[in-house]
């Protein structure tokens, strides 16, 4: 099959996607684990829909991102209709409850992990893949629903080892922004509104002076790229500053007042209310939430900064509601699993690097067939009663240094090594490799190491007396 | 954002594409555990590919499919750029070890988990989207790595519950195949070739003389659809068809004998050495497997029949090699996660339902802090020392009917209610609802039930004396 460099694929990833490491897939399975079990405690149960919808099933609510197709991954099925990949959990789960409405119990509460596609730009820590892990109650209008959301974010943020004072959910409800703008004159229906929106969902990242010119008549970024503003006049744009000022007068609305009732009667004091939360989808028709990370960790340049966001949410009546003709209550929340991952990682005080396999080294190929009788009975011996010790012998063509050096590259904790002459005398002998290493750094004198044989034992060739010395390692 | 009825998008899945409830998450969640365990035990670690990979980096290897672009889900990138999803978990793989050769350990043992999609007809059982678990050995070139796929293969089997005699890996090499070929004039470049491997892939689908058909002139199938034939004469048929034959001479290559040795002096009977066996894909280059169940299911139409396939792989070493112009040795097994999720479901004698959450019951509105309050507390008190007890308080707006009628869909162990009597006397109700099913068929009046009061028992209203009434009931 070889082929001229001229013809050969390039081994390489689009932009914006990436492979995960042991290290990533292993951290992150533990943390999923740890809100699965939150979510089931509160009641929800596990429901997952397919990475591919029907274009109008999806709707469009991504922010920043108005036009047809633009965001999301797309492509035409074989009778021509549109088929996306979704870019979120939420526009899937609504068309699931709409079409399984009536066999549906409600209050409906469910939890899904799974993978979202954006087709957009991709920056350092922006990925078109990502995960998110949703949970959501549909058919249920009371601010019960929206407080139980957030409490449970709070006590998925504790279960995760974040202490109160070192995480925030932020509450805050559309219907304060709303009146506002209803009373400077934008109604409902005006398209002003959501440009609003967007500006001030971005007040974690730009001054306000910044926002300011987004309300108003627009803002030139560092690159020369112009965004259209909100065209609001200095009176309007004051007003809706006023949101972001926590000197200012707190507005509040009926919901918001609830939902905060709620959630200080259960103890749940990391639950905040703040107006400033918005929350950049379009979608989103009530409460909406954002967990946030209050814990200072130092930037690119060594600067300290807050974690920030890692999770949010909302109430989104009119997404099930879009398929039926009548709005039907729902509310949820997303975890970004990547950026929650990132924080667990930043805060480890060692990565986690997971011990490798024990290693049967292959030091004459003759006796390869011994070798793997003792592999196989070595294995089931080191993982009797539930005990979970992974063990190989060397599959590969190499001689006995590179084995090592293989056995070092997999972070083996020891190797078994049988000579001819162990064999005639019926021992192995078993090297301790992080022992090894240690005395490596002591010893600096090859007299010395063959005399002392640090980190190195003989033991008889029995299954028993092998397992045993192993076990004593790995302790 | 009511809309009139023909504006509204449908609630509906594109074809091919299911939503998966939660005992299907769960049982499948369960078994991927099971496999994992065995996956480390044996030193393999987790690595994962992202979904989407540039078009020409996955390559053209489905089989049934030579047209561009036909059985994959394709879409040009903004820079005119063709992506693929891909179609399985081997190919991503080669472009990664192949992206990152230099700095990987080889022997390189990896495995992981995914959804892979075919944008294929779908039918009866068969979806676009599905799931699969490969395990894979890149840069070792022995039959070892070969014998140790399989007997990992057997190990899982076993794992999961499949008792030897339930269950066979059965073992071919493509190089038995090449060598018949060559014989009968087909050389190595000749494209009848593939048509000839993949008639030999439909043997468990179809009785000889159809094989027949597609090795010579053609075969028109019941549709009227014809499959053009690869034009063997009768003689080279009979050749080929001979391969099937259990009675004639067994041709075998010197790989497929000394995978065959090794399997035998580990005591893995279940690895059965079989020249039926091909797989349908085209970039296997020697050692080919396939995991069957051999136990007995009925059809749908109550015949009964052999479980069959439910997982295969073999020896790819040009995969990694198209982005390198040279071989590298690679052997792989991939598990077909719905089939055998399917084959352990349908060997369960029970389907396991799992418990829904404790419900605690809002009596009345006014008292819904305290029904909070009692909720947080009793999640607690029921969830200590790693116990999982779900519990929710009743959010929806509907009266108590109605609330009995959810708890009942949720498949809740219990539900605590509390009227004002009840909180004056400091009491709560604790209504067991699967022992009232029970009670319910044995008592038919009315009277009776009211004095029997079955399966509802009253406690003190403190969180201790709940908990360890609702305790007796899970146990």
């Amino acid at each position: 099959m070889a082929k001229t460099k001229a013809n050969r694929p390039k081994a390489r990833l689009p932009r914006g996607f990436a492979d995960r490491t042991p290290a990533e897939i292993r951290r992150t399975a533990a943390m999923m684990d740890t809100i699965r079990d939150v979510y089931e405690r509160w009641g929800f149960e596990p429901v997952e829909t397919p990475f591919i919808e029907y274009a109008d099933a999806l709707g469009k609510f991504l922010p920043d991102e108005d036009r047809p197709n633009e965001g999301v991954f797309a492509f035409q099925d074989d009778d021509e209709q549109w088929l996306s990949l979704r870019y979120d959990l939420t526009a899937p789960l609504a068309r699931m409850v709409a079409e399984n409405f009536d066999r549906t119990p409600k209050p409906y509460k469910s939890y899904r992990a799974g993978w979202v596609f954006r087709n957009e730009k991709p920056g350092p820590g922006r990925f078109r893949q990502f995960m998110q892990f949703d949970a959501d109650i549909v058919g249920a209008a009371s601010p019960l629903a929206d407080a139980e959301i957030c409490m449970m974010a709070a006590d998925t943020m504790e279960a995760l080892g974040f202490a109160r004072g070192e995480y925030a959910i932020r509450v805050n409800s559309r219907k304060v922004l709303d009146g506002l703008l209803s009373e400077i004159g934008l109604e409902a229906d005006d398209p002003r509104r959501l440009t609003v929106l967007r500006a001030i969902d971005k007040a974690d990242k730009f001054p306000l002076p910044e926002i300011a010119k987004l309300l108003g008549p627009g803002r030139e970024d560092e690159s020369g790229d112009f965004t259209k503003g909100a065209g609001l006049d200095e009176a309007q744009t004051a007003k809706v500053l006023s949101l972001l000022d926590p000197t200012a007068d707190r507005r509040i609305s009926d919901d918001l007042a609830a939902i905060g009732e709620i959630v200080a009667r259960c103890g749940y004091d990391s639950v905040i209310v703040d107006p400033s939360v918005v929350r950049g989808l379009e979608y989103y028709t009530g409460a909406v939430f954002e967990a946030e990370l209050t814990f200072e960790i130092k930037d690119d340049n060594g600067r300290p900064m807050r974690f920030g966001s890692v999770g949010g949410g909302g109430r989104y009546d009119g997404l099930v509601g879009r398929f039926r003709g009548e709005d039907v209550p729902a509310t949820g929340f997303s975890v970004g699993v990547s950026r929650l991952a990132a924080a667990l990682a930043a805060r480890e005080t060692a990565a986690e690097t997971g011990s490798g396999p024990v290693i049967v080294t292959v030091m004459d190929r003759e006796a390869v067939p011994q070798y793997q009788k003792l592999t196989t009975e070595l294995r089931a011996a080191l993982n009797a009663d539930g005990a979970k010790v992974p063990v190989e012998m060397y599959i590969g063509d190499s001689g006995m240094k590179a084995q090592l050096k293989y056995a070092d590259r997999r972070n083996a904790p020891c190797v078994v090594i049988q000579g001819s002459n162990e064999r005639e005398a019926g021992k192995v002998q078993i090297k301790d490799l992080a022992a090894g290493k240690r005395a490596a750094e002591e010893i600096d004198n090859r007299e010395d190491w063959v005399a002392a044989r640090p980190a190195q034992v003989e033991v008889d060739a029995d299954i028993a007396s092998i397992a045993a010395a192993i076990r004593n390692i790995l302790q």
